[in-house]
């Protein structure tokens, strides 16, 4: 058997002909969400329910059989009774299908408490490997998304972003729920969505197969996630990754013993021991991430810096601030994360002098010292722009702070007086911090990254403004700790790039 | 000298009358703000403005000197110019004032660039140790704010949430952007505020003698929140923090060599080991927070529990998920934080078989699976909290997916039909949980929580509800490893209250 091209994939993606067995009327069944999803998405191809019971699904003639259709299908969606599958499967082969998504569930992953599910696993597995022109997606997965086709082929109730130029992820995940929440995070971060697969418990293609995909042969995709519990082919993994010069961020879990047995029932994963996994991804350059945060904020930062050419050239950073405390916070987490917060050079020292009251910090974090002055946030963002003792801002200033206080109208011991008069100081300074933030981060490359130093961004509320400030190229995340963790990867990624450099001219 | 009567702080907290010195009607400068929040925020004491070049100020009357003032002084406050202090705190000395909140910055945290400042602040304290009954918060500060007696006491544009019963917190901040902060996270998540302190640096009063008040002389404090750079007296730290019962949550700063750098430009704070503080928080029962996000957690969540008596006996964790990936990074996270991911009984794994679908996970975190059908949620929950394995409860429910869907109307590739029957469904699957989790919950000594497993809450969509959820004492975070990192330090709490009383009984 002579190997699988993967560039085959895009017929997966941009799939000319789609059938959709079990295609029915009830929307709450999944061959029927399906199906809409497909119409409703303005899929540009030729989409044919199969349903020997009814006529027409969604004004859609139906086919009988897959046998009657005329055409070559590129994707087949299996959403049927998991005693079907088999035969159906076989019908696919026998008509040379390109590609079948299996929705269903009830296979590898009731390893714990029924033999059958396992077995008949087993049984495709077998006779896919007699048909390697026909390539399978899950079972008990939810599915696939393709922005450039238009394709929505996802289960469930997803948004599916649009595409945004240089800005876009794409997803693999062995979890159809984290797939799902990685679609909504985008749309609520402002993220631009190439493609999405969930793989479920992975029969035939692998998250390994879509991240090869991913890096080396999609255009469309910038940054790579992927949320995995276990790795099928840790050789091929590291062999594409160390390839692949677009940063991959992964989230995994299953790695204690309780995260471990919940996989196995899950998607009949057997993981393995945290250290290997640590150890395969810091020798190919893969990002990991602690959490859904971590994993949208570095995605978010990737993409957003990576458009713009801010991928800081080493460590030192440099930190200003509205508030003391949050400085001294800001301190403590830099260096935690393995940032160099740098002392400031004399000349940078005599030009904040120029600037900042007297009894300013004198020292990195700067303290702006309580003011109602706000021009000077901007002349010390300027000064560390041009410092060369620094390679990446952190900047605290009151972002978002005006929208807060509308938020908090009516606060009790707030009088109507008091707030109208801060909202309008707050505005003000809210509306100088934007225009200066994105005047002068075009002209530097020097990553600048905005915590907002709440507990939530409350981001739907500033949807404009933090549009305005990616496009600028300046990125933001919810707290301190967030914003030196995102430089402290970006600085990893730039020193892994070194080492891929290295390593493929040797 | 004699002991200070540490219960003298009530009248810092509920003076009887206030003087303002340099009230003018700049609002931009501190003194102007200081009054018109206490005059806003309906003080119901007396105010005495003390400006011997204006009238009037705010419709008040002047007077030209504290030596005016017919009455006694409970509360002084000092925003003027630095050179003006030293004499000023002599007047006040002179006329017995109680209490003297100094605003003015630059004195001990200028250390290492002007010596001017730490030396006048050595002056203030020989004085001050002739002083016994006057007493100073700051300097460097930015005020107090204390619910019982409307005083708003506070420089800046901070909103000061009401008092609620039984879930109050009381928060004292050797920075003022964190009491800032923390007063708007209160706002935003719902929670009682008593009292706020912001002490600077602790020329005299300090957080130690706060946290004393609150713990062991306030009944309006349930729980007692701190944002602290350095103790100043670790032995009387740890004798009041051991006779205290009530919650004390703290956020330390300054533990690397950067952030101890930038606490002593910030509060001429000098800084001591990790270590040490660790073993110390660890002996007296101080749950530590490494974030302001834990930090809000941890006090929310107290404060619920501890209203409605949920503080959980045992570490053993019943895990419920909509999303088996969901259910494999929540069983990690609980284990990593030390909880005990506990094996279901054969009674419950049987009670669950007729709820659940056949190929349900068999297994704690236990999958939903995928499903349109509200009813098992509920009746899984009820399982769950008579199962006699499990101490507490993580709920991961399609919270407020409602509401989020409702923000992105005009989803690209999301159209209006899907939409709107999407979010029609969402609605009663919401309604749903809602209904039964206010239901199930106040039956139970057992801990539910939500953590809503989005980057973000959006709380600020949810008030409502999430009010609705706090009152039947449930508590709502942002993700699944919050949720664990709560539940494992109420444990540790009442871990930490078992020796307390071994303690106070031997």
């Amino acid at each position: 058997m002579s190997k699988y091209d993967i560039t085959n994939l895009k017929f997966l993606f941009n799939p000319r002909t789609v059938a959709v067995f079990g295609a029915g009327k009830d929307l709450n069944k999944v061959a029927g969400q399906v199906m809409l999803h497909l119409i409703m998405g303005k899929y540009g191809g030729k989409i044919y329910p199969i349903n020997p019971k009814m006529e027409t699904v969604l004004n859609y003639e139906t086919i009988p059989s897959i046998k009657n259709i005329p055409e070559q299908i590129d994707l087949a969606i299996m959403a049927i009774s998991k005693k079907h599958i088999l035969s159906t499967l076989e019908e696919c082969i026998d008509e040379n299908v390109k590609f079948v998504i299996i929705n269903t569930a009830g296979f590898q992953e009731t390893v714990l408490f029924d033999e059958g599910g396992p077995s008949l696993q087993a049984e495709f597995k077998k006779l896919l490997r007699k048909a390697p022109n026909t390539r399978v997606v899950g079972p008990n997965c939810m599915g696939i998304a393709s922005t450039s086709s238009s394709l929505n082929a996802l289960m469930g109730i997803n948004p599916v972003p649009a595409s945004k130029e240089n800005l876009n992820m794409s997803f693999t995940s062995q979890s159809g729920s984290w797939a799902a929440v990685a679609l909504r995070c985008a749309v609520q971060h402002d993220l631009g969505v190439a493609k999405i697969v969930s793989t479920g418990n992975e029969l035939d293609l692998t998250c390994e197969d879509f991240i090869e995909y991913f890096g080396l042969h999609d255009e469309n995709t910038q940054v790579i996630g992927a949320f995995i519990e276990q790795l099928r082919n840790g050789r091929k993994f590291m062999k594409i990754s160390s390839e692949i010069t677009k940063p991959i961020i992964i989230l995994r879990a299953g790695k204690t013993e309780a995260g471990a047995k919940a996989a196995l029932s899950h998607t009949g994963s057997i993981t393995s021991s945290s250290n290997l996994y640590e150890s395969v991804f810091k020798q190919s350059g893969v990002i990991e991430a602690q959490s859904l945060a971590e994993l949208m904020d570095y995605l978010r930062a990737f993409a957003i810096y990576g458009a713009k050419n801010k991928i800081p050239r080493g460590k030192r950073v440099g930190i200003y601030t509205v508030g003391g405390g949050l400085g001294v916070l800001t301190g403590d987490k830099c260096e935690d994360v393995g940032l160099d917060v740098v002392s400031l050079s004399s000349e940078t020292v005599q030009k904040l002098n120029q600037v900042l009251p007297p009894i300013w910090s004198h020292n990195n974090p700067i303290d702006l010292i309580a003011t109602r002055d706000f021009s000077s946030t901007e002349k010390v963002l300027k000064i560390l722009l041009e410092a060369k003792e620094i390679d990446m801002i952190i900047s605290i200033v009151p972002f978002g702070i005006d929208q807060r206080m509308e938020n908090l109208k009516n606060t009790p011991n707030m009088p109507k007086k008091i707030e109208e008069f801060n909202r309008k100081m707050l505005k003000a300074y809210h509306g100088s911090v934007m225009e200066h933030l994105l005047k002068l981060a075009d002209d530097s490359s020097k990553p600048i990254i905005l915590p907002t130093s709440l507990y939530s961004t409350d981001l739907p509320f500033q949807y404009d403004d933090i549009s305005k400030l990616y496009d600028a190229g300046i990125c933001v995340v919810n707290s301190v700790e967030d914003a030196a963790r995102t430089l402290a990867k970006l600085f990893e990624y730039k020193e892994s790039m070194k080492k891929k450099v290295v390593t493929s001219n040797s």
